[in-house]
């Protein structure tokens, strides 16, 4: 049986999480794995009376706990970024293996923590499965279960928030305001709901998916990010006739010219499983050469769902499973040569198809000026919507779902379309992801 | 760099997917892990000169592989139980670790060859993830990425043949019949498919499950085994309408009374993620009380996805995480005392909600008379459908979704409502999974 001494930053809901899941799962733990968890060293600005510390030592000096002699594995569990990144360096730098949920800082500076560049070789691992979907371990997979994989794709549905609200605008009707309030009520979203769902958070975790699956570097600045402050209850009805969802996504791809990296609501076909994936759930499907494609869905958030995912990390570390000697060879580089500096498609180039929601005059001959603009940018019409007007009203929506084609082909049609005199209002346009 | 040698017993369509990867693949893997997999040895009784055997020796003599001096691991992809098994035995005790992806051989000797009973402590370990649910890194997650969970439930749709033939049925209102004919066309069913569609080989899949799961003995005789030729396209249509979907599963959960391990069809309702993985592809969701409900989906068979879970499982091997040194406590029994020997429930104390079809004279009250039958055993109805027979027919389906009941309670009341007079021709009962 193998002691392991943690010491934990933080006192939030996950650490509560992991202290919970030791008193309560601990024997089951260690029959299971022959790992004994410790916690000697609690160390956070605020204190929580009412929380049981299992014996631990409590502290308010977080940074102690990087150089403690009675830590084997340091749990960062604070969030926020300045003083979580100075314990990590610094617990890393002084030998001590680090666990933890915080995605901001693993996105900014993963290069340096994740793979040891800037500062010479890391002196000790950083795990983070936490950090990305929960209680997913979406990162074992792609490090582990999928490592033969030469990856082509990854879509994942990685921040609940976004996946509450539409959900909610699709299965109860409602407009993207008040799901946003409902959420905020149960609290799936934030007082200042925008990191969630101007994609923020999602582009954080899509950060760190791709630089996995694509051995490339951690390059958050890389990324189109969009949110889905603008998706209408509109826009999610007209996508249900066509045979689609709206769900928010990131997407890391392997174009024909490069990496594609990008976070932005995207219909995705009905009869897919990732469309079917509701409410706070996060899901993430990976397409591979060798193993197809999978898909892993579960809790993306919650004290106990990300606290089994540090625990899981922490129990990774501490077993050894040195069980085959074989015979050492020369040293490699780690990080694919031919994949370590990846070219990042420019996002005018990457190609999708789109929904398009045209609000129109309602005039003869509308339509084929509209199809007319597109047709001269060279899209073609997948399949169109083309409804009545409201009784009293004179402006109808022109939906168009296109074929495949680029960005740039896109933005430069609507700019034309836009110029239309029959065309009033806001156009909406949604890309469409093939999963 | 760490150089593994690998002999590989069998030359079909794993043993060749195995070649492939390394072929197409070793260069991105080594980078990725540090492990250069090096294939010294092939063993098959038969030869197949097309295949590229990347420099091995090959030999027709399988049991040589266990003793071979150039072997780091023995990978045993024959299928078949004895030669395997032999294999398997004497690379163990030579000190050899084993992947292999024979889920038969595991599921009737994994007390002795997985927790080393009967034959003194396993020399060393055996691996066998390809040998469930094929490219899903399933036993992984389970052991791992959610190690921390005490599980309540484990639901796989683990058999690919009845999930092509059950969502043919569904989709294309093909009968059983019929869609059999076309998985067989296609290559998803077997000549002889009994094995797939009488649930010989999701029994052998979810013994293996269910012993990880609930650190329970391989026990595959305590399970109840159900296949699919009873199902018809009416009771696919009637489930439709209720709002479940059929899926062949198996079911592995600890009920009030004890553990329970059973392969049957079941209705799943439709707005669940489970419902909607069709076709060839394999899902197996997990209830844990710290991660919450995940699932995990792709591919159940074929050459590449299978090798892919083998050369997962020997880098895992070859890879050490000996990185957190700790400190050696006390040695203990590595599977927890309370659950090695489980009670299995005895399939009559089950409890779960059934549909049933009940093929019944058109005459006045019958209705009536089946629900009596069914309270008088303490069933409740939840939902019913009754038509109207069809022209120049008198015998109309009386179609029922009872409440959650027992086994006993389902089968004592079904033999009372037999005996009505007015009930003719055989009922159908399908129990309903619920995740």
């Amino acid at each position: 049986m193998k002691n392991i001494r943690l010491g934990i930053a933080g006192l939030g809901t996950v650490a509560q999480g992991v202290l919970q899941i030791i008193a309560d799962n601990g024997a089951l733990i260690s029959s299971r794995t022959g790992v004994s968890l410790h916690v000697t060293q609690i160390a956070s600005r605020r204190e929580r009376p009412g929380v049981d510390l299992l014996g631990a030592q409590f502290a308010t000096d977080v940074a102690a706990l990087a150089s403690a002699d009675d830590v084997d594995i340091v749990l960062e569990l604070m969030g926020g970024e300045d003083t979580a990144l100075t314990l990590i360096r610094d617990a890393l730098a002084a030998g001590k293996p680090v666990v933890t949920a915080n995605k901001a800082v693993v996105a900014a500076h993963g290069n340096e923590l994740v793979r040891g560049q800037q500062r010479g070789q890391r002196a000790a691992p950083l795990r983070f499965e936490a950090a990305v979907a929960g209680a997913i371990p979406i990162i074992q997979a792609i490090q582990q279960g999928l490592v033969t994989n030469r990856f082509s794709q990854v879509v994942g549905i990685i921040n609940g928030t976004c996946n509450y609200i539409l959900t909610a605008m699709q299965e109860q009707g409602q407009s993207f305001d008040a799901a946003l309030a409902v959420a905020q009520e149960l609290g799936y979203a934030e007082a200042d709901p925008a990191f969630d769902i101007e994609g923020v958070d999602a582009a954080h975790k899509l950060t760190i998916l791709s630089a996995l699956a694509f051995d490339a570097p951690f390059d958050f600045d890389r990324l189109h990010v969009e949110g889905i402050t603008h998706i209408t209850l509109d826009d999610i009805r007209y996508s249900a006739e066509l045979g689609y969802r709206i769900k928010h996504v990131g997407i890391a791809r392997r174009g024909s010219d490069g990496l594609e990296v990008r976070v932005h609501p995207a219909l995705i076909a009905q009869d897919r499983l990732l469309a079917n994936v509701n409410g706070v759930a996060n899901a993430v499907v990976v397409d591979g050469d060798t193993s197809g494609q999978t898909l892993f869905s579960g809790p993306g958030a919650g004290g106990l769902a990300t606290a089994s995912a540090i625990l899981a990390d922490v129990l990774a570390l501490a077993r050894s499973d040195n069980e085959v000697a074989g015979n050492e060879g020369p040293e490699i580089e780690t990080v694919n040569p031919t994949l370590a500096e990846p070219v990042f498609t420019d996002m005018q180039n990457i190609q999708c198809a789109n929904y398009l929601r045209i609000p129109a005059q309602d005039e003869p001959g509308v339509f084929a000026r509209v199809a007319n603009a597109l047709s001269s940018h060279g899209i073609s019409i997948e399949a169109a919507i083309q409804k009545e007007p409201a009784a009293g009203q004179d402006v109808v929506p022109i939906v168009i779902l296109t074929q495949v084609v680029t960005e740039r082909a896109v933005l430069d049609a609507l700019e034309q379309v836009r110029e239309l005199p029959q065309v009033v209002g806001e156009i909406a346009r949604i890309r469409v992801a093939s999963v």
